[in-house]
């Protein structure tokens, strides 16, 4: 491409060259914080253990909106199966962008800081503040990436009263889905104990996979709850289940089952933890089960953010986005905490996290509006 | 010990000094065709692939009673647990006889050959015909052992109206249990195949773990025979399944299932095999299932082979035996089908198979006369 083209879409290749895979943010941030330094923000770099963190901030009153994201990538995969480098963005005749990131989310980086720039050059006395809270951890571990930067926030009493995370929300065009929440996860790592034994004498052992079969047939048809506007049913699934060496002449001796429920707020975790362990303990099995709750359900119903958002994507692509919590988690659970206001919106998510990871060129141009008229809707003074 | 050992122990010593681990003879059939040989036995080495076997017979006549046995061995196990080396055969001061055979097979097969020895001396025109049906691949695949001696014995039309198989049948005390039938044993393997998928959008996927749970459950609840007078309840246990990656965010696309069935004389495998399918349908699986049927059920309820056994060791040992079905499989289950009576009868089983394996030396003494006091009752006409 030539210099002709467009700022955004410049700034994305930029930081799409950078084969920054988790942890690695590869010089990303310092990118971003050598373009928002001279627009007027103070940068704070924040590296926990080897992951590094952004944080930036222009401006100390209220309402704050802080921009959220991630300069790290998932692998590549497979490099036969990509068409084109995945570190080497390229557009091509139909104006798709290819690269890994590029939808997941680079894409929506370079969008925020062209619509920063736009805004703060035309309103360069904006009201409240505005902040950037990348990592570079998203698609990791996510233990010293955003919980830390909350954590710093926090500390340093940077309130934070909305917050757009740039994950491709998006499922058809570009601001078709808002995901205004999302649903808890919770996982269970559940082991219930038998007998071992020779096949031919079961009198002298006892089958766990025979005792936990009933349970594990009310688990799958226990309904958890209903939902709400918000969220769909609370969902239970079972994703491993392990007994037997191969033998076909032993009984075994233990089954281990792994599950995650993704939950709406209907529910809390501790009660499908106390609910589940009051099914296993009816089925009297001699079990033992460990949680990890990687996320409590969040939801930003109604209130100034959401109301931009929405009328933002109306005036720029004419249509009423659908507000949305289904999917995976994402780094908003680390945020909403705060109580923040938090929104997730971003490119179209169909190729994210495969080859020939891509974006629409056009779609970046017309983020950079949406975020655009966001902050217009919320840091400037009603013109009439 | 010296040369004054009794004959039985001596010939038991010879056997065990032979390293015969499955399918290896280890020259064991050629010692016992050298013994049988001179009693007026014809020789006929069976050699079917890599597996030797041994068919001797005595006379013409009806009725014949064969003995049916293996010279193989499982393996040693570690030779750091054993107190003397295997195939060495050691004799300590209480009279215990050590040494990898010892009580499975090679000390019944010593008894056999003393107690048939002294007995053509003692009644050298015996009525019927003795047989000797031996092989070197009973703790193998068993698929050129037993199976292959039965075909060549239809094939050539020597009928084999009585059977004594040397397994060690004794529990507590030598005679003290005579398995007369054997349960069948039917292997299943179940494959039930969903819709793979991400944890976060079940709708778009099909849990198989899911699915298969409640009839895992119907499976393991039911009731399929009540059993009989000869036979335990038919008896179903799952060994093995396993579905998922360990991902904890994956919807597994199939979930694989082992079970077997050890299954009494009031079922067939066909039943079997029809009312399992009967209970996956009623739960809408979609499924695959593959059937190994290893053996029918077999049962000697009464006769005379039954009854000289019982007589002789009521004689012998002055308690009534235990007549029993349970436990595994043996090679019987390949005889009866030939309208065969049947009987196990052989010394305590207890270290069968384990570490510094061994058998009472007293115990193979008495064998011999049991062994002896049958023949006696089968091919002898009345004294009186
Ligand atoms: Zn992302
Ligand atoms: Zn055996």
């Amino acid at each position: 491409m030539s210099d002709t083209q467009s700022p955004v879409l410049a700034l994305a290749m930029e930081l799409l060259r950078r084969p920054s895979i988790t942890p690695d943010d590869a010089g990303c941030q310092q990118l971003m914080a050598d373009f928002l330094a001279p627009l007027g923000f103070t940068i704070q770099p924040l590296k926990f253990a080897e992951v590094e963190n952004l944080w930036a901030v222009r401006g100390q009153a209220r309402p704050s909106l802080v921009f959220a994201g991630h300069t790290d990538v998932v692998p590549t995969g497979p490099l036969t199966r990509w068409n084109t480098p995945p570190f080497e963005p390229t557009l091509d005749e139909n104006g798709i962008l290819y690269a890994r990131g590029a939808a997941d989310m680079k894409g929506s980086l370079a969008a925020m800081m062209i619509a920063v720039k736009d805004f703060v050059t035309d309103y360069p006395e904006h009201t409240g503040a505005i902040g950037f809270l990348i990592t570079s951890d998203e698609e990791g571990p996510a233990i010293n990436g955003t919980v830390k930067v909350v954590e710093y926030l926090q500390a340093h009493q940077y309130p934070v009263d909305m917050c757009i995370v740039g994950e491709p929300s998006s499922t058809q065009t570009v601001g078709d889905v808002i995901k205004n929440g999302r649903r808890g996860s919770l996982n269970g790592r559940l082991t219930v104990k038998g007998i071992q034994g020779h096949i031919a004498y079961p009198h002298l052992a006892r089958n766990p996979i025979h005792q936990v079969a009933p349970a594990l047939a009310a688990l799958t048809q226990e309904v958890w709850d209903q939902g709400n506007a918000f969220f769909p049913a609370t969902s239970m699934q079972i994703s491993n289940i392990q007994a037997g060496t191969g033998a076909t002449n032993v009984i075994p001796g233990e089954v281990e089952i792994l599950f995650n429920f993704r939950f709406s707020t209907e529910v809390t975790a501790a009660e499908l933890q106390a609910r589940t362990q009051a099914i296993l303990q009816a089925h009297q099995l001699d079990y033992d089960i460990q949680w990890t709750l990687s996320g409590e359900p969040f939801l930003t119903p109604e209130g100034s953010l959401v109301d931009a958002a929405v009328a933002a994507i109306e005036s720029i692509q004419g249509f009423t986005p659908e507000l949305s919590t289904s999917g995976g988690t994402s780094d908003g659970r680390f945020i909403a905490p705060m109580g923040t206001q938090v929104v997730e919106l971003g490119p179209v998510n169909a190729s994210i996290h495969q080859v020939n990871e891509h974006v629409r060129a056009q779609d970046l141009e017309t983020l950079v509006k949406i975020y655009y008229r966001i902050l217009q809707h919320l840091l400037t003074k009603p013109t009439s």
